[in-house]
């Protein structure tokens, strides 16, 4: 967990109030199914399967555990995990020292998109998360496929100026250190 | 620093020898002078002023300091900082709880660029950082502008898939945490 953000608090959508909270590890079925309501994401593994479970549940672990992550979900007034995305603090010295908030991962329930939470999320992250960790910059990459993910960025003012590459290390073990 | 990266490591390019290490607190005139030796970082604000020496150290100590977090730099054999390249460690979730690989301000010296310095080090980044940091995916973002740059990272095996989305937060404060 990133420690200089005060959670869980409260989204406020035109719809509903919604809880944003880190995620615990009860989670984990909530989140895989969650990673899996999306066929871009299925198509590169991510298919809620029984075998990849200790995989994930590793993986939340470290994430949680990691203080320069935090793993966060989105709680709608049933307790029901209808959101999720991951955000990791970043120092570096380009843009005269500047830290900046990566977000990864960000995934909204299938059925309630377009609704206001994704934007209610990613408000969050701009004019809270982001000044509380010292980040001048917030960034993310979103596939290309992703046209309706692009326009909805755009609107709220992240401009898209860079490529995004991706290599795969085949070879590489898994969650090894 | 990334505990698991074992550094400094010899990089060779069909014209030279080259030292991968990591950045001390007295590279901090070089690491600025890279950092401003190239037009699009100029324009963001990296122009090597004596202004931002305080915001460039500070950066420094916590790059290294950080746990997940690793300042290289390339030497050639008369010590000259020839290169630089941010590595940041990212356990996630997506792709069936995968690790990422970050690399960010790549920089190679004006005067040596199309040598090999950028292939030398992305192929250490690829081949012996990632299975080294548990990496499945390699991955970083590059400025539209740069198209030389897309098509070195596609003659590497990478894929650009991605669109990067970066958003200015003006009103955070500089370097707070």
């Amino acid at each position: 967990m990133i420690a200089a953000l005060a959670l869980p608090v409260t989204l406020t959508t035109p719809r509903q109030e919604l809880v944003l909270r880190r995620a615990r590890p009860e989670d984990l079925d909530a989140l895989m199914a969650l990673l899996s309501d999306d066929p871009i994401s299925a198509a590169r593994g991510d298919r809620a399967e029984q075998d990849d479970l200790p995989a994930y549940g590793q993986a939340l672990v470290e994430v949680t555990e990691d203080p320069s992550n935090d793993l966060l979900l989105v709680e709608d007034a049933a307790g029901a995990v209808i959101a999720t995305m991951q955000l990791t603090r970043i120092p570096g010295m380009a843009r005269r020292g500047s830290t900046r908030l990566l977000v990864e991962a960000v995934r909204v329930s299938s059925s309630l998109r377009s609704g206001g939470v994704g934007s209610a999320m990613m408000r969050w992250v701009t004019d809270v998360a982001a000044p509380a960790t010292g980040s001048s910059i917030v960034q993310l990459t979103s596939d290309e496929a992703r046209v309706d993910a692009h326009r909805f960025y755009e609107r709220l003012g992240f401009v898209g100026s860079h490529r995004g590459f991706k290599y795969a290390v085949d070879a590489a073990p898994r969650r090894a250190r």
